[in-house]
């Protein structure tokens, strides 16, 4: 492991992307290596043995490219299998999940108020968050709910259509989140339907989103451990499934033609 | 093989599920041992590639089991995996899918007239059921549409509520699908939304689902072969990766608490 070594993100598809974006915004001299597990996405409704399974291969793969760091870009894998990967790799690379960072920045900034949390039924149902953020700041009201069809609807492109439309309004609807004053998007494939969310509630929530402060997170521990590289970066994209929608949403985020591998995890 | 081995069904999750409960009322004598892959669930976006590797892992598994007949319940499986399983299965075991039976229904009935379709992206991408309605009986106009979202609100559970009321109604709603006859339901896990999609058509709309016309294939053969089974059934789950939600539909189909197995694939 070295300055120049790579940045490890992995997701079960594309919502890692907009983790992986953040990250090439706030550190443009990083080489990132990204793992879609698009074999088994999405992971919001496997079992927490298979994730931590499928976690465990991954960080097999990103460990053996010499990562530095490794960025589980997912709230399912990463309520599944932080403890496990953290114990797992040990020395041989940093692991940053995407909880923590988010809990740290709602708990510095929210003090006594009601904040939502919607994310898969795998992350609601693990009750990590409130866990957390009741360590973190109890005076804080978080109000999770489970929106299992978001990530199949963004995975097939439906945003700002109709059919977004029609299923944001029915989770966001819900009375739970009638007086909140902040909603986490406990998801890191919600940040690309963040607008339709910010029209819903016709700007009176505000919007949290972990992809800005897991870049922040990792940017302060390169600096500290003086792991901060200074070369060219190269991107590389590994995919357990090649899909199209995959290689499409790559283009999306990385403005170049992105070259994916793939690479069988069994 | 024998009369009383079992009859072998697989779907990537809760899907198979609809052909197994029209298999078991045709044929309440007949064993049935039935694999979800629920850990590459779900297929309707997975590469053609991945799908049959699947496909040959569990017919192995289906074989190792004595199944005399393997029934693909899955469209998306059919379309890819179909001709694959039976070169590869060969004499050990009869191999039917879900397209074929439904072809001949329709072209039985619908010459002339217009018949719409949905299901997978994999499924209509294919163009299998264009390709083999074309040679079945030419004079039937097809209107295939992909209607990805179907799958996963389904198998979250979402029916006779107001999110699967807005889904289908933006799918329905297609101008394609003005003026046909007749919509086949291209997939394992439409006949559960099946009453809403006739509301939506106020009943003007034949909606053909292939579960039933499976099992009279399936009866056909066993008869013809001399392979139907006199014997007390027993019924047999096996899942790749398990999950509550699986077993609770286990349950609503087979009324009895059925016993699910782990069975990893990889």
């Amino acid at each position: 492991m070295s300055r120049q070594s790579p940045i490890g993100i992995f997701d079960s598809g594309i919502g890692g992307l907009t983790v992986a974006h953040a990250i090439k915004q706030a550190l443009p001299q990083e080489s990132l290596v990204y793992f879609g597990d698009t074999a088994h996405l999405p992971y919001g409704d496997k079992s927490e043995a298979a994730i931590q399974a499928y976690s465990v291969r991954i960080a097999n793969v990103l460990i053996e490219r010499g990562c530095k760091v490794i960025v589980i870009a997912c709230n399912s894998a990463s309520s599944a299998a932080y403890e496990l990967l953290k114990e797992y790799v040990r020395h041989q690379a940093h692991v940053i999940d995407v909880i923590d960072p988010m809990v740290r920045h709602v708990s510095s900034q929210f003090g006594g108020r009601k904040v939502g949390l919607i994310g898969t039924k795998r992350t609601i149902q693990s009750g990590i968050y409130t866990a957390k953020m009741e360590r973190a700041d109890p005076s804080i009201q978080l109000l999770p709910l489970a929106t299992p069809l978001l990530v199949p609807m963004i995975e097939e492109g439906y945003f700002n259509n109709q059919i977004s439309h029609d299923v944001i309004s029915q989770y966001l609807g819900d009375p739970l989140f009638g007086a909140i004053d902040a909603l986490i998007l406990g998801c890191t494939h919600y940040p690309l339907i963040r607008d339709e969310i910010n029209e819903f509630f016709r700007g009176r929530v505000q919007i949290l989103d972990s992809t800005a402060v897991v870049a922040a997170t990792l940017k302060t521990y390169l600096e500290s451990a003086q792991l901060l590289s200074d070369a060219m970066p190269t991107y590389e994209f590994l995919v357990s499934d090649y899909t199209e929608s995959f290689e499409a949403s790559t283009r999306v985020f990385f403005h170049e033609p992105a070259r994916l591998q793939r690479y069988p995890l069994w």
